[in-house]
């Protein structure tokens, strides 16, 4: 299923005058028209999209409807595409969205858990907060699907269910953007319970390619794109939140770079204007590797300038320090 | 310095009914003579052997007489060696001994960072504990280096310098134990702030066969050794902590196997019935690697038997699970 053919090393992390570890992965970058501008590895290999697909995972919330049924500002669209860090403004944003369309918190069928970002997390364990499922770093793709199902008319109980109307919507959607078959490809469980669907990387590459150059497909999709497009660069912070590579690069590069994050080194992006989608996955799964990976192919189409990169560096090359905050070594791209 | 010719896949993650991310590394089992019993990969380059050869680090503290000139047990031969979790009992337990040898926390040049077991981090945050730095997880290591320091009238401050006389010692260790020339080795910085020493990870095996089998070496070398070996399998607790597989395998396999971690996914052992040390590194740096290699590498030998897998699969062989719990996929070896 999986090639084991060496795919080549695109990060390196070193410590003082050495390499010390390094990542290898696959990454494809497209056009809507199929062409691929630059490649690496294995790009017809399957792969999970994980969480890095959330954009294209809003596409049936915007385009049913539901969106402007509802009345949806930036900050949802944001959420509904976002893995966040399940910090308090992320969490209570849900909250009141749930409420705002006469659900609630508890019809989230993911589990709770602190905040990914240790100093929220910290905070939250020291002030004693009640966590809920709203924490979820996935409550805002979740409370999207609810509202999308809330507006069609679909039971909301069990829409983490792959025969769920909501999955089967997002299942087509991936085939129509992927231009691909996804009947009968693998089948996993995601980190919030929603069914992973294997994908070939490429196919993945021309759906993200869509993303950033939609004028091929039908008005109500090229609409729903750009609102999603729209409304990630407008709220960054609802995407992933404080000291993430994706709000990072969103803040500074606005509706130029929709990227987005998945578990298990995954990386999806959309470059609306030189056209070109990106999906990457790092062969470890690690997220450091597939952040710096995504950091050299902004700067390598030209999404990130000189200028740019140098307010970025945190995110393009981080250092490496040890527990005191002292400098140890770098991650650096190496392709 | 680092071959980039592809070390094999060492270890798979599965996700449903595809292997998502997969480990590439390179590993070593060697007797005391040299003799290569298992290899894999490239185990002539170098690597820095991080925390893992904590055992052959603490061979001072004991060999220069300072063990027993301060009467310590075992719990503190086990901390000498470790890479702790942080928890009270292991900051309370270092506490008492830099007290008991007439020196205090505050003399500790690694800093202080919540318990790395994010259950106990959690709850130390709730109970809003001042962190001290003894709940670094190297503070077992360092208080080792202060007895030492202390014992033999080396001033304590700057004893993670490379030029103090505590780290010079350890650098003649490690030569000695692994026959290697290290003096112009790469350097690089630890996340406690000591060097860190470029060394090969076929060097690195046969120091760890030396501490497996120290037949050929010195009285005191073999006495302290064995004082070693014994530590860590009286005060498998005290080697890691909850939930780690340190602590987990010796606990179970008690002077059997002595197993040590290191960042950036190294493992070393010592097998002292098979006369069998070992060393790995998983390219990419991640611990779930190592871990799972070490465990083939420990089923492989014959040091866990059919039965003790049974009881060591969360370890050996660790299953995927989601926010919720629900199982997702297995952690196996591929070699």
């Amino acid at each position: 299923m999986m090639s084991h053919a060496a795919n080549p090393i695109l990060v390196e992390a070193t410590r003082g005058s050495m390499v010390e570890s390094f990542h290898r992965g696959r990454y494809v970058v497209m056009k809507a028209d199929g062409t691929v501008v630059a490649e690496g590895g294995d790009i017809d290999a399957l792969m999970y999209p994980r969480s890095a697909i959330k954009p294209l995972l809003a596409i049936p919330l915007v385009e049913s409807g539901a969106a402007d049924a509802f009345k949806l500002e930036d900050k949802h669209i944001a959420l509904a595409c976002s893995s966040h860090n399940g910090e308090e403004e992320h969490a209570n944003t849900v909250k009141a969205w749930l409420e705002h369309i006469g659900l609630s918190v508890e019809m989230l069928e993911c589990a709770p858990h602190y905040s990914i970002h240790p100093p929220a997390g910290i905070k939250q364990a020291g002030d004693q907060i009640t966590l809920t499922k709203a924490h979820n770093n996935c409550s805002g793709k979740h409370s999207g699907f609810l509202t999308t199902a809330q507006h069609l008319g679909d039971t909301p109980a069990g829409y983490i269910n792959e025969s769920h109307p909501v999955q089967q919507r997002l299942i087509k959607v991936l085939e129509e953007m992927g231009d691909c078959d996804l009947s009968s490809t693998p089948r996993g469980i995601d980190g919030c319970g929603i069914p992973v669907i294997g994908m070939r990387l490429r196919d993945l590459g021309l759906a993200m390619a869509r993303m950033a150059d939609p004028s091929g497909l039908d008005a109500k999709r090229i609409e729903a794109i750009k609102r999603i497009r729209k409304g990630c660069a407008a709220a960054p912070f609802m995407v992933a939140g404080t000291g993430r590579f994706c709000t990072g690069i969103m803040e500074e590069c606005g509706e130029d770079a929709l990227v987005k994050v998945g578990a298990e080194g995954v990386y999806c992006a959309a470059f609306p204007k030189q056209g070109l989608g990106v999906a990457l996955k790092i062969d470890d799964g690690t997220q450091r590797g597939a952040e710096v990976a995504m950091g050299a192919i902004l700067r390598q189409h030209g999404v990130i300038d000189d200028a740019k990169a140098e307010k970025l560096k945190k995110y393009l090359t981080p250092v490496l320090t040890n527990w005191a905050g002292k400098y140890a070594g770098d991650m650096r791209p190496a392709f």
